[in-house]
């Protein structure tokens, strides 16, 4: 079943605000089992409003609209709603004193703008508001059974929860499920080669992908008569994809590369200490936005200065004299010594030239040395890393934690 | 002149993702003097793709459009916009070359479904690419001027900016002119309250408001009937909101807080070394984002374990007994034990807790004890904020970087 979701206002149409009202109506629209054909916005012009509904009410099953109902000049919604139906505006005596009440409360006179807010295309169906001045309505628009909210977001979330999730709940078939994985390791093309002819072998299947620098997000979603059916089949082509990527997904849905790892070191017992320098503090920052990473991380060193390595660490100024402090030897130096330190099981370190200087023909902006140390030894990588300053320090540290990953668990 | 944004792409209209591209191409179309009609957004559909193109090149001069220029099958406008048009796709070679220098850059080879993005609708004009293997391209369609880029936001940041800003700066009256400021430490209502009134006081300016969570950003835009009157009504109206804001801007337009304070040490000549502990590694990691943090930053000690505090710096194991790791007595013996071990100018700590767990009666969940270690003696700032971690580490990184700014601002 179709849907469309339009949302009103100059505000949006001057990119004031992120239009977080659609994003929401469409994420629970799709959750609902409606395929959301159109997002669009408008700016506060009578004339464009209607044309838009008009269109719209040729278009979806559904329409769900916000913004515009408020007490002022440039609130036209209803308007427009009456002008593209050719009814006329009646009011709703439940509604004024709907409002009326709402003021009283406030201890403030209710304007007769306000009351403007109990005006309705004739004919429609009242959606109450429990927790604003301006109640919302339904009515019918060409094929469309149309929704008008508010555009106050809890307002509109509440009023969508309670009044219009009911309504359009038994007209969607729920004949969808998806999956999410997560992957990281490949570029969006090469995930796509390795992925292809999926969709072709699994009927009503479709695949997605979103990249979120530096990783893919694989999105199986399959359709079909029942609800069960679509689980099924996407479980059997999601078993296909895991198949054929297996070695880069690293989780599902809402997990994040560093509390995946963290897991792994939680589980397995085992603590982590870090020494970074071209990246930061960024490989701390990623394991400690999750809770709970206090039960394996330790210590993070972020030795950005030579002199920091030393009285820190411990790394000894020769070994940086003699090989430069991006190299395999200070690495090593920087992830024993953060170990000792701090006496982790696993030390982790980091070092290289982020750029946008520093860089040189032998060691190119980008190069960056990765070592991991453990009773099995030290273990070191080297990589160039293409990108500007963030996009070499992402990559190297999503590099130091998939190394920590590999050591971990051989 | 009129304008519309198109964005294209599934994960829109599902809500995966909310639609920072299209409030960001309209502010800047805005800015540049542009009426942004319509903002729409379609998912990865040919048809829909098509149709809207067709209705929005009906309606407006310009059409900026962004998405579906990815190497997979789900990204399908290149292709859609020749179908609208009724041309052939044809390969441009210099494109094609410019793709395969990337994957050679990264030591990869250029696969064929790669090359797919070196085709475009005979006639286009192409739009380079600097960060990106997908190029853009610019057709006219119907009486709008249309300009595609890819969905990734700093690729098409960077060619709205270089690539489409050039081509349609003299279409538009450029009857406008805006000021961006960066606020820090007021929330949104307060910032409005703040400035009440300023727009009616000069007539043409709008006010608009951004929250990029904790920053708000304050637009100031001005029209009038030249760019020379507008320009000078926007720095008149500027005035007036720098001084009704005067204690939380930082900077303007692209600044940012973390480049701000580094600047203020580097113009000092002062070195900085920071003592992290519940925002584990964010502080280092905002300041060393920026080129050149390597003129000042020295050491950035994460003791997440109380065991690093005292291994790293010397934190006084009965000190921590006594008071607590998250207590002032342990915030100024990590910042005077960071600026010790490296010999920096300024000290900065920060301990508290993040949460979601680990709080009290008495020390809850957001309670953060700052201190700053100089030649001056050190001074302790404590803090309760709120949020989930996430925002608490983010409020206690900002509140330490401002008490940095404090201290060595006097």
């Amino acid at each position: 079943m179709s849907a469309v979701v339009l949302t009103v206002g100059t505000e949006l149409t001057r990119g004031e605000l992120v239009n977080t009202n659609a994003a929401f109506l469409a994420a629970e629209l799709t959750a609902l089992g409606f395929e959301v054909l159109e997002e669009t916005c408008v700016d506060d012009d009578r004339a464009r409003i209607i044309a838009t509904l008009e269109r719209l009410g040729r278009a979806a099953a559904v329409i769900v609209c916000t913004g515009g109902l408020g007490p002022t000049t440039d609130d036209l919604t209803t308007e427009a709603v009456a002008t593209a139906l050719g009814v006329p505006l009646v009011r709703d005596d439940a509604s004024l004193e709907h409002i009326r009440r709402r003021f009283e409360k406030l201890g403030r006179p209710m304007s007769e703008s306000n009351a403007k807010q109990a005006n309705f295309p004739s004919g429609a169906d009242v959606l109450v508001n429990p927790i604003g001045t301006a109640p919302g309505f339904s009515v019918r628009i060409g094929k469309a059974l149309a929704f008008f909210m508010p555009g106050v977001p809890r307002e509109m979330k509440r009023m969508f929860e309670e009044q219009v999730t009911p309504r359009i709940r038994s007209l969607s078939p729920n004949d969808a499920h998806q999956i999410r994985l997560r992957t990281f390791g490949l570029p969006e093309s090469v995930v796509g080669e390795r992925l292809a002819g999926v969709e072709g072998a699994f009927p009503g299947v479709t695949i997605g992908y979103r990249a979120h620098f530096p990783e893919i997000e694989v999105k199986v979603l399959a359709r079909a008569t029942s609800n069960a059916a679509a689980r099924e089949a996407c479980e059997t082509a999601t078993a296909e994809v895991q198949k054929r990527l297996a070695d880069v997904i690293y989780g599902e849905a809402e997990d994040t590369f560093a509390g995946v790892v963290g897991r792994i070191l939680r589980q397995r017992g085992l603590t982590l200490a870090i020494a970074e320098s071209c990246t930061g503090g960024l490989v701390g920052h990623m394991l400690t936005r999750e809770p709970g990473a206090s039960d394996f991380l330790l210590l993070d060193a972020v030795t950005y200065a030579n002199s920091a390595k030393t009285a820190v660490l411990g790394v000894d100024e020769d070994i940086m004299r003699a090989h430069g402090a991006v190299s395999g030897e200070v690495a090593a130096a920087m992830a024993e010594g953060a170990r000792r330190v701090s006496g982790a099981a696993i030390g982790l370190s980091l070092t290289g030239i982020a750029g946008p200087s520093g860089g040189s023909d032998d060691k190119p902006v980008g190069t960056v040395h990765i070592a991991v140390a453990g009773d099995r030894g030290t273990e070191l990588f080297q990589r160039v890393f293409p990108g500007d300053r963030v996009q070499i320090q992402t990559l190297a540290a999503y590099a130091g934690l998939a190394s920590v990953k590999k050591y971990v668990r051989p």
